[in-house]
């Protein structure tokens, strides 16, 4: 079954690392770690193989894949041996990316978008193509009548003006060529009533949003913890420091509030309040792509005594984001096989905001997940 | 259902912050904060509630109840106000302490403990009565060729040498004396063929090893976590610095080992392998009944990125410990009155060290507490 | 050699916890752990003793000494035994603390400080009177014209508008009241051109500003190190996490803005150049006076490795703080006695943000405050 | 001014990072961080450039210089750029590598050591040759009557027993060669009567013990500060994770105990009392050179609040001591030269466990260090 990956922001840090881990996996050049789908409990028939992964996609930049690998290389990203190991097999990854269209209405965009994936999947002979957002988060969008309704959406679009923020355009681009769309990142995608009208007019499915790769992972086993314990949380206050294209991107305060605030959501979701303090963010240009995340959780237990535990996280986020992006084609393009549509809520495991009233607690998620990959082998 | 709660090591600070904490939490004074059994999800008809439990129990020291509490208050352990509240009511509850007995042989000691508890069962008009050790951890016990079956057991009991650790003499005195036992302690308690022998003759149910209450609750929860996400864990080194008691006691390198030991269970039970790394235990009379614990745990992502994650913790050991306590005794009590006997596998929840082939993840403990709960309520 | 400290700020809890603190060291109570002119290194025959210091202020809240010692045991700042046994004294002090004035002009309410404080060093019977401001940090003040020469000022200030902030006004009034003037706070103060050509003027010394209690006072050690150690800091990013009085004001952007740049000062002046990072103040209202910090800090070392130090600080500011305003008073008083005038920058080792050309790192600071209090000695 | 520098474990990580670092910094591949002797304060005609040093050593292992860079590569020890620039000079490098002697006494291999060395000398035409052991730490020796007087040496050495561990047998080795002797090691060294008795007579210097590289430099800082501060360090308490060789070493219980006493030693020293707690070392593997330390300090302020400070410190132990080797060679050649004998004790800056009565406050040991350099200037 062999699927197409569109990456739209090809060209970044995660795309890379994907990519490039992708064929080095296939090479058997690195066990699969980080690499949820490859865990026994999760193997199924009728997830997609890593060897069954073609990839492409759109980037705004021109950076070549020769220079971005040896940019990871150097900032420890990507292990010298794989990376070297896999070079001659950079120029036809590199064949297969596009730059972003332009054109005087966003609806043009969108065709031209569409096409691009379109040519993608015949010329590659692919049975779908799963389009996955990796690209830097946006500030929230502004809104716009249009967004209420398909109708008024594509009307909207053939106009001149910018109606839709790019992470839903390429959702309406992705839909529009029969693809499902996965938002790895926190931007809008889907998450406007026009689009989702149209995912259900098209039988696609989706998924989404926020890849949760550091602090939130922890938060979503901790937070439960205090609660199976009945010890009552007062102040969970964290500091992210990270540097890279995503960390400057955050230090601009319109998209840092949107991440913070998914941050924190697990919190009042698996506790059942919220407790005090926040999750700052902070753009240090020398941490790079390796994070640092330091947490403060006080608490309280029997007869009111107080307690804290501290956390620090040193992960290196495309390192940690570039399995789960695979994982995620893979079970998406599953389920698109398998005639799922709609939000694919069973994915919650992978996101800091996932759609849906769904467990934010990760041995739920978990468990969840277990449930729906089952599921697809049985329709298999 | 009035259940009587006969406590090992009755003047410990773990005993009396029970007992003091149940009597204001009967009042009113505080919320059942880290009390399991309060939790909406395990409500239940079949639990007695903590009006009914009542207190007794052997110590070796005769440190006098107002004594212990002052000195819990000036460490912070027992919050002054609540204590103060229930200053009346320590002389009932010192009323039913009594020292360890002494005779000339074991199975001597053991009748005379069995007396007391039968004496305490009938003077209160109790239904049952729960034993729970929460004395001191003892050096690993000496092998000896009658623990092997209960009739070499006897007769070996009634010759004057030492045949049986305090705490598997506490666990015969209790099935003796028809309760059941719990062992909060990492000690020898139940784990003797002959005593399982005499367990399962007279019916009676039991419960341990060893209560999670801090660095391992947490390992209980994390290495799950890169468990599930397929992250492969290099090391987990932890050091655990605490005063007190029990803290003096752990110096001993021979408890202390045992006690390492059941701390780095965990991590081979979830995640299927052993990290390199142990678990050291320091005792630092400064610090107390706050344990500090601090942990590195390095581990492997996607193509071999190596990250690293810490954590401290600083948990007063005694306030997260005594409302297991109070858990441990209703549930105990429960399954007796439901007629359950042999080990309580569904309790690993509570437990480091549980009895049998159980789930060392968190999680999937509470699943099943919440079952065993539920099946407690369908027998009522 | 009786002295007067005037407290601005006189109900808060630095204040508070000074006067209390005072008062049970003066009974024997406690030792004078915190205080560094009780170390022998700093003995000295011209510097009042701590029996010699007395207490009044002016706050702008009507809260009870009563009622602030009680919530400063509460919160743990004030432990309750000494505070208990001074209970009795606090009436005596609170008759020493004055609302603040108001007038139709700040010339008028300046006239009023000084008469309160005259009043208090008549009745007294005081040598001299120290002005301490420990009053909440104030937003950096508006430029005026009038702030650059002391003629300009008075004229200005006898017209209805506010000229001074209050830091400053309480400067000027000391200054008119002939007492010498100690800025514990990042607030305005003495830095303005018109207040310095009034301490030469009147020939009375000053120092500030913003008290080094924590975070700032680990820097003042842990930057010299790396620096001696040839290592190159590349990254000292820091969260500050405060509840408090303090902590709400400093949640106000611009007091904090004032604050952190404060804070980040030690690394330029004692590395030579400035690191990438900030420090992060945040307010959480149950972190109460315990105030958290966490600092990162990544270096290179030879052939440029990478590595990394992280600490965290859990500090009670008003017990680290009140200390150093009995030290502060009683060497500025000593000071004032010897006869010198204007900033006394050889107290750079109490400061964050020291007046004048000085040395940050703390052992620095310590030499030149050893040989100021052997100058003293000397002169008297 | 040609030196000679003769390295006992010269195939080790520490001596093969000093000797390819050296190499580098001389071709200009990087700038000279974690060199103290670079820093402005220090510079001085007396010392010896770092282009004028010129390497040999013993070493018991046989390891190529080639597949040791390749390993501390691999171990991210060495930058891959600067070792690659430098891959042509291992081969003239190797060639002044020895093997450790053996013969049928200890003088003998004594003689043999020390006609090494001559060798070394007459041959590179060097000025001096100062010896610096680097090899891995011993166990504590076993007290030998011989080590009292150096007669008594002589004759017990010429005996076929084993009288010195190796650190002593290579210092004697090194004074009968005429030269300076420097132990960066805890082992025993100089510090046996005969030998201070031999250098004595041959009027040459030495300096030791124990390079002081990561936990035990933070100490010398933050200590002080507790103590300037006049705050009671209650608990000082440590953990060492550590690989590499020294870490296996190290996990060998005697050699353990050596290295824990003189990592506590500095807080005796600057707190002028023992603080509970104690520093423990463990040995992971996976840890490699990368060293994670980890140290609780509890404290009392004002009126006996508690309060608490914690740090973790990650830092590559080969590349923080190899700068140090380099300093220490290139000091101690200019002591000789000046005519110094006997114990630098202003070398104390450098080492843990510093030989004499000196501060252990790194800024004091700093200014000792330079009015040191600035002695051997004036002598110049």
């Amino acid at each position: 079954m062999t699927t197409g990956v569109w990456l739209i922001g090809a060209r970044g840090s995660v795309a890379v690392t994907s990519m490039v881990g992708a064929t080095a996996l296939r090479a058997g050049l690195a066990e699969p770690l980080g690499c949820v789908t490859e865990l026994p409990a999760l193997a199924s028939r009728a997830v997609p193989g890593l060897g069954e992964l073609v990839f492409g996609g759109h980037d705004i930049s021109d950076i070549t894949l020769e220079k971005k690998v040896e940019d990871l290389v150097a900032a420890g990203v990507l292990p010298a041996g794989p990376a070297a190991a896999v070079a001659d097999q950079l120029p036809a990854l590199q064949r297969e990316l596009r730059p972003v269209p332009t054109a005087a209405t966003q609806l043009e965009v969108a065709r031209l978008i569409a096409e691009d994936i379109d040519d993608f999947r015949r010329r590659r002979g692919l049975e779908r193509v799963v389009v996955v957002n990796v690209s830097s988060t946006e500030p929230a969008a502004a809104p716009h009548p249009a967004h209420s309704d398909l109708a008024s959406l594509e009307e909207a679009l053939a106009s001149s003006g910018v109606v839709l923020p790019p992470s839903s355009l390429y959702a309406y681009a992705a839909f529009t060529a029969g693809c499902a769309y996965v938002d790895f990142t926190p931007s809008t995608g889907t998450r406007l009533p026009a689009l989702r009208e149209l995912a259900s007019q098209t039988g696609l499915p989706y998924a989404g949003h926020d890849g949760k790769t550091g602090e939130t992972l922890v938060k979503s086993v901790l937070a439960p913890m205090f609660a199976m314990r009945n010890l009552r949380v007062r102040t969970w206050a964290g500091t992210n420091l990270l540097g890279g294209g995503d960390g400057a991107n955050l230090a601009d305060p319109a998209a840092n509030a949107a991440k913070a605030g998914s941050k924190q959501r697990v919190l009042a979701e698996t506790l059942g309040y919220q407790p005090q303090g926040s999750s700052h963010i902070e753009y240090v240009d020398d941490i790079g792509d390796f994070k640092t995340a330091w947490d403060l959780i006080t608490f309280s237990g029997f007869l009111g005594t107080r307690m804290r535990m501290e956390f620090s996280w040193h992960g290196c986020d495309s390192a940690l984001a570039a399995p789960l992006i695979l994982d995620l084609a893979r079970l998406t393009a599953a389920a698109h096989a398998a005639g799922r549509s709609g939000p694919l809520t069973d994915l919650a495991f992978f996101f800091k905001d996932p759609i849906g009233e769904v467990p934010h607690a990760l041995p739920d998620q978990w468990a969840r997940l277990v449930n729906f990959v089952r599921g697809l082998d049985g329709a298999a």
